[in-house]
């Protein structure tokens, strides 16, 4: 049985992660996606082992002690966290796994998982984020100006990951991701030389 | 205006390349296919400017002095390579275009130009391609067996490529290659980070 592929994908608040991740799962029952762990209280509609399985400071800790997590990082006094179990398991079964997770923790992932695939999900271009920012109206002008220079740092580090995939349209960057998939099962990397001459 | 890709398609005799090329180019406009020079003769229905361009050992020679190759080699005598210009020129004007030579030819391409693609097109099996080669009838017995061995030294190469495809169905190949191609022009190292944020 040949391994799934881990698949992280980033991107600006904004550039419609949630959106084109959803779509993709939706169309592919062979991708399962990872729920982070977070200490941070749960936001109005936020669900339970749906956007985040939700724990207290001590009980994270206690997990960073005993190595649960493919990587942590604390942000605004609150942990968030890959639970590792879930993500190395369903890849041992075949399935690819998708974490979404930002910038820090995705280049964290690549050191340690060099056979990881990174995807960075952009907006068409500033303006269009810009206005998407302006549309959603959850955040205030001040708010929109931080998360666009955020954008911008993040953007920078584009070069870090593998894959630059423009959301101008959900189907089109959902296909896009789909086709990366499958063309990275057909890395060399990945071929079992050995046992095809043995055949 | 984007610099096309730099593609080598190589695999043993009897995979079926010349058939996958050729579908390959019928269906994409935007793919030009490198032919080699050779100071060999011709075999019987081989075309000047189709299979090769044929040419005197003096020439070549010529050519050699003057870096008109990319890449060349000597085999059995004879010399083989690909000549300069009109890839570079295709490459500038933003067509894709494909090297379909041997191995050696390929690795030397890949030291030159870390941004080409190999992709090495393997047959089902050896035990296929040991049949492919008995239905082709142009070999004798031993000829399939020397075929066959260095088939093998060959995929112990497929290391070396970035992909690897299998010739199970010439349809199934060619749109896997055709993917490889759409999916290594989204990769970052291609993408233009300081235009997006200057736009």
């Amino acid at each position: 049985m040949r391994n799934g592929l881990l698949i992280v994908i980033s991107g600006p608040a904004g550039t419609g992660k949630g959106t084109v991740v959803g779509k993709l799962l939706e169309k592919n029952p062979n991708i399962k996606l990872s729920i982070s762990k977070t200490t941070r209280k749960p936001r109005p509609g936020e669900k339970e082992g749906v956007n985040y399985f939700f724990v207290s400071r001590e009980q994270f800790e206690e997990e960073i002690k005993n190595e649960r997590f493919l990587e942590y990082a604390e942000y605004n006094n609150n942990y968030y966290g890959t639970p590792k179990d879930f993500v190395l398991e369903s890849l041992r079964k075949g399935f690819d796994v998708i974490l979404e997770i930002e910038t820090k923790g995705a280049l964290k992932i690549k050191k340690a998982f060099s056979d990881a695939v990174l995807i960075f999900l952009l907006p068409p271009s500033l303006e269009e984020l810009h206005r998407r920012l302006i549309k959603r109206g959850t955040e205030s002008e001040d708010e929109i100006k931080t998360r666009l220079e955020i954008a911008k740092n993040e953007i920078k580090l584009v070069s870090e990951y593998d894959y630059c995939v423009i959301n101008d349209d959900v189907d089109n960057a959902v296909e896009k991701i789909q086709k990366i998939i499958e063309v990275e099962k057909l890395r060399s990397k990945r071929f079992d030389i050995q046992s095809f001459l043995e055949e």
